[in-house]
C-alpha cells in the first residue's frame, strides 16, 4: 500500500532544530461524512508502519472504513515519514534530530485540518508508541477528541522503561561498526544483538513457557529469536531505530510549552471519553501504570488484555486478543 | 576474607570434558558440632563470591556461626573458583569448558563429605543460581539435605531466562572487541553494553518507578546505570560473565545421568522440608514458577518476598526483605 505524503515544511522541533522539507506519510481509508463527525486517527507504534496498523482496519475489523474516515500517519523516525534513512543534507542518518511525541502530533495535527478538513475525531488510537500518540492528541486538543484508545501504551514513558531502552540502544551501539551512526553498511552484528536483547522484553514469562511462539509459524525457541527476532532488527536501520528510541523515552503528555512539565493538568485536560487497555503481562506498560493514569482522568475506564502474549497483546497477532480489542474498540465507538 | 581451596582434580564434566586441576575456593564459618547435625551449605549466585554471601551470615544474622557450620562454596566460573580468568593452558580463556550446575553439585559433594566430613545438612540453601544449586543438592542427595531454602530460584531454568540471557549475551559479544573470547584488553563497550542491558532485569518497574536506587546511594537513574551497572560488569571477566551464562541456561535439576532428563522425578526425590521465597516482582523466577515447583515437591511451603526489588529481594540490600529473609530462614532451622 503506497503511501500519501503531506509536505509539511520547517518543523520547529522541541529540541531547537528547524527541520526542513519534514514529510509525514499517511493513509486513509473511508471518507469523512457530510456531518463530519467519524474521523478516526491511528499512529503507528515503534518500528512499525501504516502497513501493521491494519489489523484494526476493514469491514470485520474495530475500524470500518464504510463508517469511518480512518487517518493513519507514520511516526517520524519509521523510515517512511522523514527518517535518518531517508534524509539528506544536514540531518542525514546520524545527525538526525531528537524528535518527540509532541513534535509527531503537532505535524499530524496540521495534516488533519489543513490537508484533510478534520475538526473534530470521534477517536483517536494507538497501540504502544501509537498510544502515546493518542493520548498527546487528545491532552493537546480535548474540544478535538471525542474518544481515545490507549492499547498498552502510557501518557508518559516510565523510568523502567526508559532503563529497558538504554539496554537496548546499548546493545546496538556496541557494535564499533555503528560509527556513531556513520555505518556505511548495517552494523549487523549490533542489530542481531537488539533483536536478540529486545526478545525477552516484547512477549511475557508465561508466552515463552508455553512456546506460544510456534502459533506464529516458528519451530523452536532459537528459530524464534533468529528468524523473528534478529530479522525484524536487521530490516531496520540502525538510526531509525534510535531516533524512535528517543522519541519513545521522552513521551510524557506533559513536556511541551502549553503544559511546561505539569503532567496532572495534561492529564486532567483530556475531555475525551477514555478506554485504556494494558496488557496484563505488558513488560512495559504495566496494568498499575494505566490505574494510575486513569485516576488523573474524568471518563476513563480500564479493560485489561487478560493476555499472556505480553507487550504484542495490542498487536493483535493472537486471534483471542484481537477479538476482545475489536469488541472493546467497537463498543467505545458506539457510546456517546 | 581469604578462601580455602578444594583441589578437586580431574572434573569429568557433563559435556564430556575432563577438566584438570579444578578448584573450588570456600569459606567456612563455625565449626561442626559432637552430633554433625549443623552443618549448613549456602553456594554462590552468578557473579557473586563468598563475600556476597555474608548477609545472612552473623551473630544477628539468619546463619549464626556460633550454632551453625556454613560452608560458602564459590561457583565455578566465578572468577575465584576455577573459571577462565584464572585458568591456564588449554582451558584458558575462551577455552574453558561449559559447567553445569550439576558438574558444580559434584565437586561441592566431593568437598563436603571428603574434606569438611559432613555427611548431612541442616540446611541447604542459595539465592538466584545459588538456588539453582541447592535445588540440585536437595534432589541428588535427598538423605544429605534436611532442610532446603530457595530464595528467588528455580530447580530449572525457564524459557523466558533463556530468552534473557541470549539478550545479555548478544549485547557483550556484538563488541567486536570481544573477539571470541580471545580479547587482550576487556571488552569495554560489550561490558558497559551488557550491564547496562541487565538494568531492567535486576530490578521491577515499580523499583524504578519509585527511584528506589536512591536507598543504594546513587543520585539519578543515569548514576545508577553507570556507577552500579557499567561498573559491575567492567569488573567481570568476560568469558567469566558467559561461563556463568552458560551454567544459568542449562540448569536443571533432571538433566542428569541419575534422572535422565525426567524433572518431575528429580524434583519428587527431594526429602528436606522445603521453602521457596520468590520474590514477588522477580521478573527472571516469577512466583507462579515457584507455585509449580511446589505442586511436584513433598513438603514445600512458599513465602514470597513482597517486595519492589525484584530479583535483588533475594540480595537482602533493602532492609526490609532482609528482616523477611532472616526470619523466614530462622524459622525453617528451627521447625522439624
Amino acid at each position: 500500500m503506497e503511501p500519501e505524503t503531506y509536505a509539511a515544511g520547517v518543523l520547529a522541533l522541541q529540541s531547537g532544530v528547524a527541520f526542513p522539507d519534514a514529510r509525514i506519510a499517511y493513509v486513509t481509508f473511508g471518507a469523512l461524512n457530510a456531518a463530519r463527525d467519524n474521523a478516526v486517527i491511528f499512529p503507528t507504534r515503534f518500528g512499525g508502519t501504516h502497513e501493521d496498523n491494519l489489523y484494526l482496519i476493514g469491514e470485520d475489523r474495530a475500524l470500518d472504513p464504510r463508517e469511518y474516515f480512518i487517518v493513519v500517519p507514520n511516526l517520524i523516525g519509521n523510515g517512511v515519514s522523514s527518517s535518518p534513512s531517508n534524509t539528506g543534507g544536514a540531518f542525514a542518518h546520524g545527525h538526525f534530530p531528537a524528535v518527540s511525541i509532541y513534535d509527531n502530533v503537532l505535524a499530524q495535527h496540521r495534516l488533519a485540518t489543513e490537508v484533510l478538513g478534520i475538526e473534530r475525531f470521534a477517536l483517536v488510537l494507538g497501540w504502544s508508541m501509537g498510544g502515546q500518540q493518542a493520548y498527546q492528541w487528545a491532552s493537546l486538543y480535548p474540544d478535538r477528541v471525542a474518544r481515545l484508545a490507549v492499547i498498552c501504551g502510557a501518557a508518559r514513558t516510565a523510568p523502567h522503561t526508559h532503563v529497558f531502552m538504554e539496554g537496548m540502544k546499548a546493545a546496538l551501539t556496541a557494535d564499533a561498526a555503528w560509527a556513531g551512526g556513520a555505518y556505511r553498511e548495517p552494523p549487523e552484528r549490533g542489530l542481531r544483538a537488539i533483536g536478540r536483547a529486545w526478545a525477552g522484553w516484547g512477549f511475557s514469562q508465561a508466552f515463552y513457557r508455553a512456546e506460544m511462539f510456534r502459533e506464529l509459524g516458528y519451530i523452536s525457541l532459537e528459530d524464534f529469536l533468529v528468524r523473528y527476532w534478529e530479522g525484524l532488527y536487521m530490516a531496520r536501520d540502525a538510526n531509525n531505530i534510535l531516533t524512535m528510541l528517543a522519541t519513545w523515552r521522552s513521551a510524557d503528555v506533559g513536556a511541551n510549552e502549553r503544559y511546561r512539565g505539569d503532567y496532572a493538568a495534561a492529564m486532567g485536560a483530556i475531555e475525551a471519553r477514555t478506554l485504556l487497555m494494558p496488557g496484563r503481562t505488558d513488560l512495559y506498560f504495566p496494568p498499575e501504570d494505566a490505574e494510575a493514569e486513569a485516576e488523573l482522568l474524568r471518563r476513563a475506564e480500564i479493560k485489561p488484555i487478560e493476555s499472556v502474549w505480553g507487550h504484542y497483546a495490542g498487536g493483535g497477532r493472537s486471534e483471542e486478543d484481537l477479538r476482545f480489542l475489536t469488541a472493546a474498540l467497537r463498543e467505545l465507538l458506539e457510546s456517546d
